[in-house]
């Protein structure tokens, strides 16, 4: 496979609207040790790549301006110390930036193979929610099977990704969710409830749900005054894990309730995280969540294909928030 | 033994200062089958009394009235269930109220021996702050040897166990305190560092001490404006655990820090917690540091003794906050 010098890559002029991101021309990125070099066919688009747009993500040293934190495409080529990857494998894969374009260098150790079966542009959506909600409800949130978590935007990305896990793990998945057809399809996708928060309040639809026991879980991106009404969702022994913060960075805490119900507030970003952080969540994605793809019992929910030259429209729909499921650009290759 | 029907106990005439503090008599308390009653020696003082005098503590349904949270004396009779313990022993004991009374009745797990050696008036004085410290920083905690810890008010009763905590399982722990004798006290005690609140910003001085790392846990009791300052002393992956809030229930947090370090807030009460939970710490306590008592490798810290009918001149001392360790009535038994 010949590897050209450079290549076509979506960039944001500057921090701006969605308008911003137009087309560049780039080198093809120098490849690691212990990197794969993929040639890109589809991209996730999630909403730190919104945030990066607009100016409003604290970028990781080292990592591409260009965006995109996950993709799937056919290896071109390896580094020199990696032993399981070849050119010619179909890969979906974490990486740190740079998903937007033909050619993007993922670690080794980010890369997954794509499910048997599974498109490309379905495998794209897969790593970023994947390795976020397992690293926050699992390996933080402690979560275990038979117990209840609350996931507030059932049918985002991270939404769809809870409920799989749940229904994976054996947990009771609550999600709120900003319309009737939202809801309908978070049920649908196997959500216990799904509390439409425009005309219900989910504090007290939770208490109904467990008869007033509350959920164990709370795994939320909302944050602001959504965290203290999280709080008071929470059964005694009850995890809040905060993985973003929509609604704004700070929040009042009740530090009685902290106490009398033994709470536990934690949180985490993936970004920043590690290689052998990464490596080993994707090593026990593989295990544990791909072969339920594998045998049909899990199904990628994408909401829409864009076309890499219409990454702007992709970002478009992320902020109208319409959509269900991931937001994917394709390279048509 | 031969016991009486009734009993001197201290009670509160109606909530106030301490002046409501009066003897009064009382039946000797009935003993269930898997508990002891005690002929209590001395008991010992502690905040939650003082709130409780004032009204402000919210009492475990079945809790007595009469205050005191802990004890030492001679066991005078036992259920019958009770296996370890006859007349005669010489016991300190976790009790859910009543300890500042001639008699009380503990559960039999919640009683560990009085350390050879060791006078009642200082034993008195153990249980509370150990069952609270170890409950807190290690099985909330996951305190480990080698990591740092920052413990408010060095020279309370909390303050001395939790750096004779430090001292056994090999933590640093750096503790604040409101005067220079008591920040001298709490160096002579062991802690590695004590910074005037007073006179510093503890937020800077950690900073300062730990190299701008930050510490790995702290054991609050201030709550209030301290909890967000306290977060910013947290090293990545630094855990917060509150035990009171004496600054007040309400805390501002910052979401982005909690992700971006990866903090734990936590925070537990005792006080409600089931007899087999109880049970549990008190035999861990009778493994792990009652031997360091009768080695003399850690020494009970005692401010003062006062007879019980002056406990209201003992609750002045306490609300004074000029002691240093543990505040104990005398039953002169």
């Amino acid at each position: 496979m010949s590897i050209p010098a450079t290549m076509t890559a979506i960039d944001a002029e500057a921090p701006g609207g969605p308008e911003v991101l137009v087309p560049v021309t780039r080198p093809v990125p120098g490849l690691g040790s212990e990197e794969v070099l993929v040639r890109v066919a589809a991209a996730g688009v999630n909403r730190p790549d919104v945030l990066q747009r607009m100016g409003l993500y604290p970028m990781p040293p080292g990592a591409p301006t260009i965006p995109g934190l996950e993709i799937a495409g056919t290896v071109a080529a390896v580094g020199e110390a990696v032993g399981r990857w070849r050119p010619g494998d179909r890969v979906c894969a974490l990486v740190a930036g740079g998903g937007y374009a033909d050619y993007c260098v993922a670690p080794a150790g980010q890369c997954l193979p794509v499910p048997d079966g599974m498109a490309m542009t379905d495998a794209a959506g897969l790593p970023e929610t994947w390795f976020t909600v397992w690293s926050n409800v699992v390996t933080r949130g402690h979560a275990r099977a038979g117990e209840t978590m609350l996931v507030h935007g059932g049918t985002s990305g991270i939404g769809v990704t809870a409920i799989q896990l749940g229904k994976v793990l054996g947990l009771t998945v609550i999600v709120t969710a900003g319309s009737a057809e939202k809801c309908a399809a978070a049920l649908a996708l196997g959500a216990s409830a799904a509390i439409d928060y425009k005309t219900q309040d989910f504090v007290e639809e939770v208490a109904r749900l467990t008869a007033k026991r509350g959920v164990d879980l709370v795994l939320d991106m909302v944050g602001g005054d959504y965290l203290p009404r999280n709080l008071r969702c929470l059964a005694e022994d009850g995890r809040h894990v905060s993985i973003a913060f929509q609604r704004g960075g700070k929040a009042e805490v009740d530090i009685a309730r902290i106490m009398g119900k033994r709470l536990t507030l934690t949180g985490s970003m993936l970004r920043p995280r590690g290689l052998a952080f990464k490596a080993a969540i994707a090593e026990t994605l593989e295990g544990a969540i791909w072969p339920e793809y594998e045998s049909g019992r899990l199904q990628p929910v994408t909401d829409r294909v864009f076309p890499l030259a219409e990454a702007a429209e992709a970002h478009r729909r992320m902020e109208a928030g319409q959509h269900i499921g991931k937001i994917i650009l394709s390279l048509g290759t």
